[in-house]
């Protein structure tokens, strides 16, 4: 069946590569658009009706052999072993032990982060723990101190949602004197969404007791850097979570194995990984990990500590540096948004480097603190352009652009950049980060 | 720090382990109910604190050592080994090349399947396709017949949407003369639920030009077996998709890399994947795997062809078999309900083996044709209990019980088995498969 079915597509074929129906067209304006883009497909589709024609023999080895035999644990195909985690430079020889990866957004869809691609952020190395012996203590101001192992964690009510994970060092390689020509999951890649399952710390503190004097609590992991940070009390009663599961499995070595603390919305490593304790107290510990780090360098030369809620954000992932367009006509600009505030409200695209925005469309279901996929179609006329993409949450926050974000801070600033980036797009194709 | 935060612990921990704090809880009669529960938690803290009370090296080796490096591609915490596909027994020796691996629904939580478990179905093993040489040809009653490579699929717009694929086969094990005693994801792990992204089919039947006389195609897709289905083509033209992404990265080569035929709600074989060609046509093309297998073996002896959407239907993951209660107290009953027809609107669980139901809640956002995960708090008395669950959709649907599902066909029937099933537990904790 299969050669008769393709010997006839290959007249079809034939009829059609001419480019006859061109022009015929009598659908909407978008795919009449597409035309050109369809012609080349057609002549792609001659040269498989071509091959199809031959001996059988010339069919794909992997249509005429039993293919490979089922596994315990799937991974992805081979051909896509070059989509993998971006390495920060010199790592491990430079800073052993310490660094970050990336996940490469570029080469990613929809909302969900598969696991084996969520960034990673270590202070010292990924902790393999047991869970057997791995304990969650609540103590501190409370009435009466808990431990938690993960078997005791698995029987209290659970909740799942999908959240975003953001380091608040995103996006700091874009804050250099001069653009680097790098992909975007390596400028942004420090960002990764799953869906989380878990118990609400609100719950397990409602456990405990809380002592009214408690108005924030102190939470540690268990890896050799003990990585620590103050949570206001008001966060954790609202819609912090002990993380449990992550994309429906048990939560990933990188990202906590066996629990971390989720706090949606919020920096990266206030979501304690590895979580080991909970100490409820009056005030914020000022631990080495909020003093020496993630804080804010203003122009006077004084930090600004706990900037703890995540702007709104946004950025282009296809195209964008790497990619090549393939001459004038019809894409689509796919990119995602979020905000640690609340909803996606609206994503605007610019191709004039933000002389004039459209509405991109959003991807439903829209969560709060989650990424949003925004996608909108894009008829290039092959001339240089500018693309932009400016995101505005529910709350009104509005993604600053370059200048106004730079104009906050010390020049040395590093952290919590949620800038419009832009991509130049050149007349020959190639595309690369630029500074307007 | 660490050292006299937990030492302060222990002392908190000797007070309550004696359990004075016990009856002082004025909390809501959930978390009073939790009471016993938490006493045997605080005795475990004291363990925990006993530990950190002796000198440093005490601490586990993950608190006092550097951990692993950061890696291109994560993978679960070896501790979890024990979470794999299930592989049909005897495979490969009894049947190489076919066969069916189940995903582990016991072992996970919230409705996304992590790309890794996602349940298998192969008919001649999984081809492993080079996606520069891979083309989706579109023929038969069309104005032009099209081919498409993957790349040239990625240049149209895009849709994401979370979707369940399901076996029609899933569940058979539970149409036996007798209740098998294996784990809920050997029994029911035929479905898998992703985020799928790709390209909405209409759009690309609107490339081609559809013939008026068209009313059905014909998928194949391009493994060694040259899997073949008859679709209808208003299904295509609803919200049918070629699926290029999973979970966000390309789809897996056991789910169809590099595309697949997405139907949402559609019995699982019908979902081509390593989709090479669609041919329009004006009826069903009966081919091999729609004539010999997924057909509905009637009371009178003959065959019902072509059901397509799949039943409402719904499982308790936890507790299930394998597991076993640690004594009377509070659980969360979990599980999961998915429907073809739309969206999950309830889920009834009774612990009385339907004498009685309770409504349990739906965790949001309930989407179409997805998995809705369903959470019921237990205060099991430690008496004997027979667990079910009864999903509703929102066309009205309700999942049959198992009576009245096997009275609707003859007894050697195996597919689409969506009735309600049973777990038993037992005074001592114990958990079985039970046909009531």
């Amino acid at each position: 069946m299969k050669k008769i079915e393709i010997e006839e597509a290959a007249r079809v074929s034939a009829e059609t590569a001419g480019g006859a129906s061109i022009g015929r067209s009598d659908r909407r304006s978008f795919l009449a658009r597409g035309a050109a883009l369809t012609a080349g497909l057609v002549t792609t589709g001659a040269s498989v009706a071509t091959r199809a024609a031959e001996p059988s023999q010339a069919l794909p080895v992997w249509s005429r052999t039993p293919g490979a035999p089922m596994r315990a644990y799937g991974t992805p195909s081979r051909f896509e072993e070059p989509v993998k985690r971006v390495l920060t430079p010199g790592y491990p020889k430079v800073s052993p032990g310490t660094g970050s990866s990336l996940t490469p957004l570029q080469a990613l869809e929809g909302t969900i982060t598969p696991s084996g691609l969520h960034f990673e952020r270590h202070h010292n190395g990924v902790p393999e723990i047991d869970p057997a012996q791995h304990r969650l203590l609540i103590h501190g101001l409370v009435r009466r101190a808990l431990s938690f192992s993960p078997q005791a964690l698995a029987r209290y009510p659970m909740t799942s949602r999908v959240a975003f994970v953001e380091c608040a060092g995103n996006s700091a390689r874009n804050t250099g004197p001069k653009p680097l020509q790098v992909t975007c999951g390596t400028i942004h890649g420090l960002v990764s969404c799953s869906e989380w399952t878990g118990v609400p710390l609100a719950l397990l503190l409602d456990e405990a007791g809380i002592d009214p004097s408690a108005k924030w609590l102190l939470a540690e992991g268990a890896d050799s850097a003990a990585m620590s940070r103050s949570v206001p009390l008001d966060k954790a009663l609202d819609d912090a979570m002990i993380a449990l599961y992550q994309n429906g499995e048990r939560i990933r070595p990188e990202q906590g194995y066996p629990m971390r603390l989720l706090l949606p919305g919020w920096e990266g490593n206030m979501n304690v990984k590895w979580l080991q304790q909970l100490k409820l107290t009056a005030g914020p510990a000022h631990t080495k990990d909020e003093t020496s780090k993630y804080s804010d360098l203003m122009p006077d030369g004084k930090s600004q500590q706990f900037t703890f809620v995540l702007g709104v954000k946004s950025t282009i992932t296809r195209p964008s540096f790497g990619m090549t367009m393939e001459g004038a006509g019809l894409y689509e600009i796919s990119g995602m948004a979020w905000s640690g505030s609340g909803r996606i409200a609206r994503v605007e695209v610019s191709t004039d480097g933000g002389v004039s925005w459209k509405d991109a469309r959003l991807q439903g279901p829209v969560l709060p603190k989650s990424v949003t996929r925004f996608r909108l179609p894009w008829d290039w006329n092959g001339a240089p352009a500018l693309l932009q993409s400016r995101a505005i949450d529910d709350k009104g926050n509005v993604q600053p652009d370059r200048k106004t974000w730079t104009a906050q801070y010390s020049p040395a600033h590093r952290y919590h950049n949620n800038s419009i980036q832009t991509w130049r797009v050149q007349a020959d194709g190639s595309i690369s980060n630029v500074y307007i």
